[in-house]
């Protein structure tokens, strides 16, 4: 037998708990504020949208938490995801580097958002929750919080950024077959939704606009709560299942990496890897590189603005610290539809300023080119947002086969593209184009951030 | 931590030999015969579509054929495939059976294809071959074959269906993501293809179209063999790796299937599941029972005639004796495009005739009733095929429950859906429709068998 490709672990370990970076930041993540009050929010504050215990791992400081058995259990579906060694893909590059990936497609909903909504769902329920409301880009946390509401037999409403609505059909009906309802955002449903659509009725909708809506319904209604699939640290949290597997997989490898890369749109595929890996270094003091691969057509951590702004566009949410374009930057349309936010999660957002991680930005088109290639060599076909790290991989093996170094690389894969076949076949008919952002669009939505005290 | 939900098994338990179970039968498969002579045809014969280790593969009376290691080395991408205890299924049904189901979705390509899809392009790769031919309908086997061809660097040419074709662009993407051509079948690149579009410009196509077509271009061509993705024996053969693995998993749970079920198309994922079980029990006189599900539309082993018939409509292939519809046979559109097939492989059709199983046909309306329910209690959204192993799974337990027993069925779950959703989108909307085939075209058909001696 040839040295192992695949490297899987017994359900017995599914990590028991989740790790919490904040208990080893060297700086303290700067709280989210009342956007009227400017004052740090308090448990109260966000009463409304998300049951206390998911406030409470929003703030905490512990260093792990304990994931809860019926969580576990239902981790247990596809958890743990395997960690493969990417020889196809080493030998189409010729490359000297060892290349590991992490690859959460294995999940049912294709990617690793179940992670945090199988969590979210059960804390909801656990507090006597029936409803959830929800945005969705290109359509893997909808449809992956419907995987989990129909577990837990909760309603999920899920606002759809309408230009996805319109491209993934697909999407939506996976979305329908977990028993969720799907509306295109910009809706008429809710006041953020009419307040947008009488000011441009043929607005394409944008993941800001998505989370008001869901943001609005969850704070009007009392049966219903708001889950996100992203940004906020207990998400991140969440997420960590996939770094502390991995750790444990690459010491079974014996490899462990010199670099880490993840592809980064909220953050939480590029935190659940990148965490506990960059928390062991916190702790230890070991040479590791961790890179956020992002899309050059919304640079968020490369050229945006570290600083106080909202998550959304309609202004529902409170003020948190970040990388951001600006709540009213409106990025152009790719294929990344998970990548295409405004800001990136504070926790990332705060790692980064410290310099504890890289980021770099890549163009569609040559993502699309490495997805492609790494479809060949090793049988997945990625999602359009998961191209980003092996954009980023591939750059990394190549340079070390110029230098003739050999180092060890792993990235996170986040999903399968089964349902971006569109983008796909758009590459092959030579009309996938890189479109760059609106600099001066920018420029005005910079100078519309929030004016913080603080 | 509750009773254990997934059976996995390491990479060293990937089986080392395929089972062939024409060693156990009571009584030998009838031969295939030369359609001009009506003579067993010989090796030679069949040399100009498939390199000699196949060819051999297909008569060879061995129990066990080693499996290359090459082969064993790509299995090791997916394999070995989890085995799941429906408790999801068995809560939201309420019944007293245990149900488990072994996945082949976890593939690269999405199904149980390509286990023989990798065996085919390396024994074709030794054999100096370096372009494939083949046919596809759902575009489950196409997609498998450009998979297989891609690690092989072997050119793939797929006949699509022409419904197929124009239903599944995404399906057509992915081909060509693996770098595959993919063509509308019938098309005027073949003889065949001509000679069909002359007689019926709009023809949808169907599979032995398709086949046809894949037939002639490997017979023309000294570089080009042809593939086939089911109802072959060692098609079958390649696919005993699930069965293999299954016992296994099964003794793991202490769980010992009462009923093994599997959808059977052309026949070989059904085999694949079944064959080893069947085995056993051949072996040892257990008391399994064994169902192949079938389409309502296309009822090859429920209502055709047990007789020697071309496997392709333009009669290019070997007359096999197998449960048929008759080569010129078209089944109504429905959305289980890989159980759109006239005949049944001689093997699965043999054992029949012997009483060793049981078929039961679906109609497709309660198949996708059955697929939603299995999505909503398992996460998994299973192919259009799929549905019908889950129907007549679901049946069997209700039954149970019904009577109060407890049997332990396990059913094989051939793929995912993800590229069927366009079926799902209209099942929700209410626009599918259970139609029924044209039974004096199917008396026709019958009427036009060839006449063997034999």
């Amino acid at each position: 037998m040839p040295e192992t490709l695949k490297y899987t672990l017994s359900e017995e370990r599914i990590p028991r708990r989740w790790y919490n970076i904040a208990a080893d930041l060297p700086v303290p993540l700067p709280p989210p504020l009342h956007p009227g009050t400017g004052q740090p929010l308090g448990p109260d504050d966000l009463a409304p949208l998300f049951p206390m215990e998911l406030i409470g791992q929003e703030v905490t400081q512990e260093r792990e938490i304990d994931i809860p058995e019926p969580v576990r259990d239902i981790y247990r579906m596809w958890r743990p995801t395997p960690v493969y060694r990417a020889r196809g893909l080493e030998r189409a590059l010729g490359t000297s580097a060892r290349i590991f990936y992490k690859y959460e497609g294995v999940s049912p909903a294709g990617s690793h958002k179940p992670n945090t909504a199988v969590a979210q769902a059960y804390y909801n329920k656990a507090a006597g929750i029936t409803k959830l409301s929800t945005e969705t880009g290109a359509g893997q946390w909808g449809s992956s919080l419907a995987f989990a509401g129909a577990l837990f037999g909760l309603e999920v409403k899920v606002y759809m950024v309408k230009v996805s609505y319109q491209q993934k059909p697909y999407r939506r009906a996976l979305m329908e077959t977990y028993g969720a309802t799907c509306v295109a955002s910009p809706s008429n449903e809710t006041e953020c939704g009419r307040a947008i659509l009488a000011a441009t009725p043929d607005s394409p909708g944008s993941l800001g606009m998505a989370i008001s809506e869901a943001v609005e319904v969850a704070a009007k209604n009392a049966d219903t709560k708001y889950a996100l699939g992203s940004v906020l640290n207990h998400v991140l949290l969440h997420q960590t299942v996939i770094g502390i597997e991995a750790i444990e997989q690459m010491e079974e490898a014996d490899a462990w990496p010199d670099v880490v890369i993840g592809c980064a749109g909220g953050g939480s595929n590029f935190a659940g890897l990148a965490f506990p890996f960059l928390g062991r270094k916190l702790r230890d003091g070991s040479n590791l590189r961790v890179i956020a691969a992002e899309p050059a057509a919304c640079p968020t951590l490369t050229r945006g603005r570290y600083a106080y702004d909202f998550g959304d566009t309609s202004h529902l949410t409170p003020l948190v610290k970040m990388h951001t374009l600006g709540s009213t930057f409106m990025p152009p349309g790719f294929h990344a539809g998970g990548l295409r936010y405004h800001g990136m999660a504070p926790l990332v957002s705060h790692i980064k300023e410290l310099g504890l991680i890289e980021a770099q930005a890549f163009r569609q088109v040559a993502c699309f080119e490495a997805g492609v290639t790494f479809a060949r060599a090793e049988g997945i076909v990625p999602a359009p947002e998961s191209t980003h790290a092996i954009r980023c991989a591939i750059d990394e093996a190549l340079r070390a086969k110029q230098a003739g170094t050999t180092p060890t690389i792993l990235f996170g894969l986040s999903g399968h593209g089964h349902f971006d076949m569109q983008a796909y076949t758009d590459y092959f008919a030579g009309k996938l184009e890189d479109r760059d952002y609106d600099d001066a669009a920018l420029q005005r939505a910079l100078g519309d951030l929030p004016q913080v005290a603080a």
